[in-house]
């Protein structure tokens, strides 16, 4: 991948990060009327901007840890331990999240967990927490043999993917939700899409956009770190003899010489 | 892949769409009365249950005809047609879904995409149809030239698996919606958790599992139709000499001989 490449894709998904939180309070504060943590509506305002922060943009920044050229070379703990911490950062931001929906409901004897919302809301979350207490104990944790990690891995990182695609299919259901709650009187229905509606469906739409540029850099080969032993579309690691250090090559499907040894 | 592994997962994709569709219109039929095509409420019925069959299974199927290892040797062209034969029958059911939903709206005179649901899904579909031309014109159509179509294919496959998402949390978000305008009398409430809504809930993780899965399938490389030319992690075309025709070689990345000659 270019250089400059690389860094318009960081300066992007950085803009759109902070914008999906800085949109997400904008509309609490000068729509929903700030913030509070007394178990008023004011303490469900943090509800949508701790779970855009933590579970969406937080959770995307800890997950890239392992695309930023720099980890590919050297020790890897160091960027075991910053994508620990930063999903440990977005976990606790999830939760405080989640107390303060279920504070401002419990206060005022709103039921939980009905809505499809609070159901896939719920499951991300639970799986958030397997995930993240998997990780520690088997990757960071030097205890797990190496064919328990391999084992391990895929499953890691498919579900490291997937709690994300729940997490932005949550806001966005919730985002509409809250829409349909708050907007239901006279002129200022939702249906009449007065400025807060453009301004909440436009920050539901930056979320989406954001979510689906960190799902590309996630999965996209080119953006990987390559693994020893694993074959990528970036270098093949060629070993000469049994025994004998691997050789990394730079792969180019013509034109390039092969290196070889009789055997 | 494992014969056995493959058969059951194309199983438990078959058994999961369907469920989706069935669960669908099984809610509609029992719970919101049935079906017409009439411009009232039994209108509007057709919209979820042709939503979620065009744009989420019938898309899905289509997307992964190249899943079919039947689909890696002998000709392209027929997989091609299917491809795009499948894909027109999903944006047919998807317009359908759209004029029942307008239809009721016009009929009814409830304002039409307002709403953080109908932004992300008619996005979805306005979406679908540009790929969909686009795929035409350049990858079926014989005129396209092969470097407009190596770099147009990495565009298409990631716009396929984008729209994919946009659909499932359209969907997620419209029966969120539905079942908030729906549920909202008496013991009937949404926040009560009657019958309908744990039904109509547990059919949107239906959906969230069943999209989820053809996701990891669409992006595994285990499950991807090996190109000529390109490098994967399961054989490497290895070219003798320049003009020579590649050799392919089975990868193993440590026991295996590499094919070598002098230059």
């Amino acid at each position: 991948m270019a250089v400059g490449w690389f860094y318009l894709s960081c300066l992007v998904l950085g803009s759109l990060g902070s914008m999906c939180i800085l949109f997400t309070i904008y509309w609490m504060q000068y729509w929903r009327g700030g913030f509070a943590w007394d178990g008023s509506t004011y303490m469900f305002n943090w509800h949508p901007v701790l779970m855009v922060t933590g579970m969406v943009v937080v959770y995307s920044a800890a997950s890239l840890v392992y695309r930023l050229p720099q980890s590919w070379v050297g020790p890897k703990l160091p960027w075991k331990l910053l994508h620990a911490a930063l999903h440990l950062m977005a976990f606790i931001l999830t939760v405080l999240g989640l107390v303060a929906v279920f504070k401002f409901h419990n206060h005022n004897k709103i039921a939980n967990l009905y809505s499809l919302h609070s159901w896939l809301g719920i499951t991300a979350v639970f799986l958030f927490a397997c995930q993240w207490f998997l990780g520690f104990a088997v990757f960071l944790l030097p205890w797990a043999p190496v064919w328990l990690r391999s084992l391990l891995k895929p499953i890691h990182v498919f579900f490291g993917s997937s709690i994300l695609s729940l997490a932005i299919t949550s806001v966005i259901s919730g985002i509409n939700e809250k829409l349909f709650f708050s907007l239901k009187n006279g002129t200022n229905q939702y249906s009449h899409l007065p400025s807060e509606a453009i301004f909440a469906n436009s920050t539901g739409v930056l979320v989406v956009v954001f979510g689906l540029l960190v799902l590309y850099i996630l999965l996209a080969s080119s953006w990987k770190r390559p693994e020893p032993g694993m074959l990528t579309d970036r270098q093949l690691p060629l070993q000469l003899r049994p025994g004998s250090r691997p050789f990394p090559v730079t792969y180019k499907p013509v034109a390039v010489r092969q290196p070889c040894e009789p055997w």
